[in-house]
C-alpha cells in the first residue's frame, strides 16, 4: 500500500478552472466529496488512447468497426495498484476500496444510477460540441475537431442547429432536464436528502455547458433559471466538491 | 376504513389469461406480490376516459392540444377511498399504505425507478401496435385502431417495419434490453436479489409481447433467448405473482 494521491486524468481546456468535461466532472465532485487526496494529470486528445494502453486502462467502447475508444476520466490508485476507466465504474471501486467515504452508488442501485444517466445526456452532445472545440487547448482542438466530424459526419458548425431549430432543440435539452425534475418533486438530490451518482452525472452536464460557452453566456444564464432554478441550487450546493482551480501545464 | 378488496381496472382481450397491457401488468405483480386482495374490472377502451371522469382518476398526461389522456392501470381503495391512475404512482401509495407487504420502492429510489422505466418501453411502442390490435376485442379494437392511427399518422399496417427494416428493429429493440442487462451483471433483479418496481416494468413489457404475439409465435421463443435467456428467467421467477389467470366478462 502507497500513500501516494489516486492520479486523476482529465482533458485542460482554457476555461477557468481548466477542468470542463461532463464524465471527468463525475470523478472530480466525487474524489472531492469523499475528501480522497488526489492529484490531476493533464491529458490532450490525441495522447488519451496512449496513455490508457500504456497503463492499462480499458477502452470505454470498442467501435462498431471493432477499434478501441478510450476515454477519460480514468485514475489510477497507488494504494491498491488500480487502474480505471469509465465514471460509473471508478465511483464503484472508490465506494468499495474506502468504505469510510460518502457512499455515491448506495447497495442496490448501480442498475438504476446507470440508467438515470442517459436522461440527461443523450440530448446535448450535438448542441455543445462547436462551443466545446472553442475552449480547447490548440492539439486537443484539432484532434477533437477532426474526430467529432468524421464520427457525425458533418462539420462541426453545422452541428448545431440554427434559427427557430435552434429554439426547438433548446427547448428539448430543457424538457429532457424537466423529466428528471418532476420525477424528483421537492427532492434536492435524485435520491432524497443525499447526493449520489445520478446527482454528479446532471452537475457534470451543468459543468459542461458553463465552462464550455461561459459563465457570461444567455445559454447559462437560461439553464440557472430552468425547472426553477433547481439545477442552479444543486451546482451551488454541490460548489463546495468542486475543488480547487487548476491550471494545465504551460508546455503542451 | 373497509374491507372491500382494492379494485383493479385492467384493459381485456382474447389472449389467454386475459390481461395483457405492459403497465396495467406492473400493477397486477405488484398486488400479487404484496398479497393484497384485489378484484380485476375489465374497462373496454372506449370506456376508460368515462370511467376515470365518473370516479375521479387523474388523467395520466396533457396532450399537446390541451386534453387530458386517460389511461389505466387505475386502482380503487375502499380501505382509504383512493383513486389513482399511474403504476408508479399506484406502486408508491400501495408501499405507503401498506407497509407491512413487499416495498417495491426502496425508500431514496423513485427518481432512479422512474428513470429506468423508458429503457426498456420507449423501443417497443410501434413495433407491436398491430398484434395488440389483434388480440383486443371488437369494441376496444375499433378504438384503439382508429386513436393510434391518427397519433401516429399512419396506418397501423404500416407501423411495424418489413422485411431488412424489420430485423435491423427487432435487433434494436433486443440492444435496449442488452443495454439494462449489462448494467445488471449477474444480479437476478434490478436492485440485486430483490424484486422493484423496474423488475414489473420488464416483466411487463414481457408480458405485453407474450400476450400480443402468442408464446408460439417465434418473436416471443426469440425472445426467451435475449441475454443468455436472463430475461426468461425473471418472468419465470415472477410467474408465481402473476395472479390466477382470468377471464373478461362475456358481454361487452
Amino acid at each position: 500500500m502507497s500513500n501516494e494521491p489516486i492520479i486523476f486524468y482529465d482533458i485542460p481546456s482554457t476555461a477557468p478552472g481548466c477542468a470542463w468535461s461532463p464524465n471527468t466532472w463525475i470523478i472530480r465532485y466525487a474524489l472531492n466529496l469523499k475528501g480522497l487526496e488526489y492529484k490531476t494529470v493533464w491529458v490532450e486528445y490525441p495522447d488519451i488512447a496512449d496513455l490508457c494502453k500504456r497503463i492499462g486502462a480499458a477502452p470505454s467502447m470498442i467501435r462498431k468497426n471493432g477499434s478501441p475508444y478510450y476515454t477519460l476520466p480514468v485514475i489510477e490508485d497507488p494504494a491498491t495498484g488500480t487502474v480505471l476507466s469509465e465514471s460509473l465504474l471508478i465511483t464503484e471501486y472508490l465506494d468499495a476500496t474506502y468504505p469510510g467515504t460518502h457512499a455515491l452508488i448506495p447497495p442496490g442501485t448501480r442498475t438504476l444510477q446507470r440508467s438515470s444517466y442517459d436522461h440527461v445526456t443523450t440530448a446535448s452532445t450535438e448542441y455543445i460540441m462547436p462551443a466545446v472545440a472553442d475552449i480547447l487547448r490548440p492539439r486537443s482542438k484539432g484532434y477533437f475537431v477532426r474526430t467529432r466530424e468524421e464520427s457525425f459526419g458533418k462539420k462541426l458548425a453545422d452541428m448545431t442547429p440554427t434559427g427557430e431549430a435552434h429554439e426547438i432543440a433548446w427547448k428539448e435539452l430543457e424538457a429532457g432536464f424537466g423529466r428528471v425534475s418532476s420525477w424528483m418533486k421537492d427532492d434536492m438530490f435524485v435520491m432524497g436528502d443525499v447526493v449520489s451518482y445520478a446527482d454528479l452525472v446532471v452537475a457534470g452536464e451543468f459543468q459542461w455547458f458553463k465552462k464550455s460557452f461561459g459563465e457570461e453566456s444567455d445559454k447559462w444564464k437560461d439553464m440557472l433559471t430552468w425547472q426553477g432554478g433547481r439545477w442552479a441550487k444543486l451546482v451551488n450546493n454541490l460548489q463546495k466538491y468542486e475543488g480547487p482551480a487548476e491550471e494545465a501545464p504551460i508546455s503542451e
